[in-house]
C-alpha cells in the first residue's frame, strides 16, 4: 500500500556514515569514516564472565521487566562517577538511563518541541542529533564553530533574530564533527546566554573522557545553578556502544518527563547491559579502561595524522584535535560528497561534510576523518588512497 | 527553570501500572496488577552459558556498533519461526528489531501521525499502545471488544463518521486487557476493512503463543496481500522483558521508514539481547519453552479463577480466557478507581479500567487480574483480600 509519512519525518533522511556501513561488506574497503570506537579494548574477558555471573546469580534483575527510570545501584554508580569525574552533582532523581546518546536526544525533543520551534545546532554537527530534531518537524538554526567553539557572538544574534528557540545542542569536547573543544570562556557564556533566555542546552558528551592529556575541561552541566543544562552521558565510548547504553541528568522536574518519555519508547533500557555496566565498574576501575583509550587514541590520531601530512595536497587544512576520534578537513572549492563518491570507487570512506549540516543539499568544502577504528597500516593507506583522489581535483 | 512540554506530550500520563510497581517495595503487597511474566521458566542457566560464550567467541558482533536493521541472523531466525509458527511470509528487507513491542508502536506512530490524525483502538485497550498514540498528538477513537473480538459494524461506522484514521490498534490474541480472542471472521472482516479504507494495521501479538490448548487461530498478518498489516512481535512472554526484544513485520516499503525512525530513536537495539535470542532458538526448541509456559499459565489461571469463584461476590462477572496473562473483570455500578484504592490498603494491587480506556478521566466499571506473576498461594490470598474489599461494596 502506499502511503505518506508524517510531516515530521518528511525532512529526515538516513544517515549517509551509517549506509556505509553497507559499503563495508567490501573487505578491501578502508573506512575512515564511521565513529567506531576500537574494538580491541573492549573487555570482552570480563564481561564474558560478568555476563555469565548476572545471569545465574540475578537471572530475575536481568531477565524480568525494570522500571523506565533505570536500575538503582547502576544510576548512583554514574552519579559517583560524575561526581568524582565531571564534578556533577546531581541526585537519583535527576538521572535516567536512557538506550545510548541517541535515545536522549529523541526523548527531548519530544518533550520540549512543537512541530516549528527552533533548536539552535553548532554548524557543523553531529548528524544523529541533527535527525533527531528533524524528526520532530524542529527548525534547526547553525551557529559557526570556531577553533574554541561556537561564535558567542552569533549565538547572540540567532537567539535575538529566532522565534521560539527551545534548546541549545551542543557537544563540547572534541566535537563530532569539527574535533574542536569549547574553551571555558564560551562554556560559561553559553550557559548565561542559555539561561537569561530560558532556553535548554542539551551538552552531549560521549567524548570527554577522551582526552589525549588528561586535560578535562569543567562540563557546563558543573556549572548549572538554574537547571538549564540537560546533561548527556554514554558509555559507547569508554565501555562498548552495542551495550546500547546511556544517561541523561537533567532537573527533577524534566527528569519526570523524560521518565515518561522513556516509558511511551520503549519501557526500560535492556537489563543486561545495565547490569554490565555497573558490574563492569564494581569489579573494575573504569578508569584505567579510560586511560588505555586515550593513549591508544592519541597513538592512532598521530598515525593518521602523519600520514595526512605526508599523503594530502597541501591546500587541504585540518585541526589536529586534542582527543576523541575525529579529525575535520577542509578542502577549499571542492564539492566533498562528489570527492566522497570518488573516494568509494578508490576503497576508501570518509564522511562529507553536508551531513553534518543544517541544510545538507547545500555544497559543502568540509569532510571528516575516523582514527578510532582501522589498525594503523590501514589508517595510512586510506589517507594515500585519498591522496590519490585529491590529487585529481587539485 | 519551569518549562512547557510540547503539545504532543500533555495528554499523557504516565502508566498507573508501572507506578503500582513502587508499591510492591512493600514485601506484604500481592501484585495481581502488572504483566510481568513467571520468572521461574525464564531460561537463566542456558542464557548464563550463551552470554558467556558470545562474549568470549564473538565479542565484536556484541560489542560494536551494529545495523539498525538488526542482526541479519536473528532477523532471518525470525523470519523462520514466523513462517512455521504463525503462517506469516516475509523476507528480510521486511522486518526490523526493535527495543521490544512498545518501540514498534512508538515509531509507527511517529511514521505515520501528524497531530490530531485518528487512531482506532479496542475499547479496552492496552495503555502502552495508548500512551504512544497519545505521544504523537493523536486522536484516539474506541470501538468496543465484545467477547469474539472488536464489534465490526461500528467499526465500520467509526470509519466513516471519524476523519483522518490511520492506524486501527489491535491485540487479536488473548488481548490485553479483556483477555478476549478475535475471531477467524472478524480477523478477515477487519483485514478487508482495512485495505478497503487504505488504513494500516497494527496487529500486536505478544501473547498468542500463549494458547492453553494449544489453538492458534491464524494471524491478520497471513492474510495480507495488500501490505496494510503491521505485524509486532516481542520476545517478552516467550523468552524474557528484560532483554527487550522485539520485532516489526512490515511491507518493504513501510519497513524503510521504519529503519530510519529507528535510527533516530536509539541506533539499533542492543546486540547481546539479540545474540543471546539467537543462539538461544538455536541451540534449544523455544516451542518446548513455550508448551511449558502454557502449562504453568494454564495451571495458574486455573488456581485464579477458582478463588475468584470462592472469594469474589457474585456480582463480579469475569471472561475465562483461553490463554495469555488475564483476566477481565466486570463490577456493577463501582468505580474501579476508588475500588483499586482501596485494595492498596489491603495489600493486593488490581489494575482499574480507566487505565485501558481512550479517556482516562471517566468512571469505569472493569478491572484487569493478572495470573503470571505471583505463586499460586498469593494468588489465592490476593483474591480473597480483594473479596473482602468487593464485600464492602456489594
Amino acid at each position: 500500500m502506499e502511503f505518506t509519512v508524517s510531516e515530521r519525518m518528511k525532512s529526515l533522511k538516513g544517515s549517509a556514515i551509517r549506509e556505509m556501513f553497507k559499503a563495508m561488506a567490501d573487505p578491501t574497503m578502508i573506512s575512515l569514516a564511521g565513529g567506531n570506537p576500537a574494538a580491541e579494548l573492549f573487555p570482552s574477558e570480563e564481561l564474558s564472565q560478568i555476563a555469565a555471573d548476572i545471569l545465574k546469580e540475578n537471572p530475575v534483575g536481568a531477565l524480568q521487566y525494570g522500571i523506565s527510570e533505570g536500575n538503582i545501584a547502576l544510576r548512583e554508580k554514574i552519579l559517583e562517577m560524575m561526581k568524582e569525574r565531571e564534578k556533577i552533582n546531581a541526585s537519583l532523581d535527576e538521572i535516567t538511563i536512557v538506550s545510548g546518546g541517541q535515545q536522549a536526544i529523541e526523548i527531548v525533543s519530544k518533550i520540549l518541541l512543537n512541530e516549528g520551534d527552533s533548536v539552535i545546532v553548532e554548524a557543523p554537527s553531529f548528524v544523529g542529533g541533527l535527525n533527531a530534531f528533524r524528526s520532530y518537524g524542529a527548525n534547526l538554526v547553525g551557529v559557526e564553530v570556531e577553533s574554541d567553539g561556537i561564535n558567542i557572538e552569533k549565538l547572540k544574534k540567532t537567539i535575538e533574530n529566532t522565534p521560539n528557540v527551545k534548546l541549545i545542542y551542543t557537544i563540547p569536547n572534541f566535537q563530532n564533527p569539527s574535533g574542536v573543544t569549547m574553551s571555558v570562556e564560551k562554556r560559561k557564556a553559553l550557559y548565561e546566554i542559555a539561561r537569561d533566555n530560558d532556553i535548554f542546552i542539551i551538552e552531549d558528551n560521549p567524548y570527554g573522557e577522551l582526552t589525549f592529556d588528561g586535560v578535562k575541561l569543567p562540563t557546563i552541566k558543573s556549572m548549572d545553578e538554574a537547571g538549564v543544562v540537560l546533561y548527556s552521558g554514554s558509555f559507547s565510548k569508554i565501555l562498548a556502544p552495542g551495550l546500547r547504553l546511556g544517561y541523561l541528568i537533567a532537573p527533577k522536574n524534566f527528569t519526570e518527563k523524560v521518565v515518561l518519555g522513556k516509558q511511551v519508547s520503549d519501557v526500560h533500557t535492556a537489563l543486561l547491559p545495565q547490569l554490565l555496566a555497573l558490574e563492569f565498574m564494581k569489579r573494575y576501575d573504569i578508569g584505567e579502561l579510560i586511560e588505555k583509550m586515550r593513549a591508544l587514541y592519541k597513538k592512532k590520531c598521530d598515525v593518521l595524522i602523519g600520514a595526512m601530512k605526508e599523503y594530502l595536497p597541501e591546500n587541504i587544512t585540518y585541526t589536529v584535535p586534542g582527543g576523541g576520534l575525529f579529525v575535520w578537513c577542509n578542502a577549499p572549492g571542492i564539492d566533498t560528497l562528489k570527492l566522497s563518491n570518488e573516494c568509494i570507487k578508490e576503497k576508501v570512506l570518509i564522511v562529507p561534510g553536508n551531513n553534518f549540516a543544517t541544510d545538507q543539499s547545500l555544497v559543502n568544502n568540509g569532510f571528516r576523518l575516523n582514527f578510532s577504528t582501522m589498525p594503523d597500516d590501514k589508517l595510512v593507506e586510506g589517507v594515500k588512497r585519498l591522496g590519490k583522489v585529491l590529487e585529481k581535483y587539485c
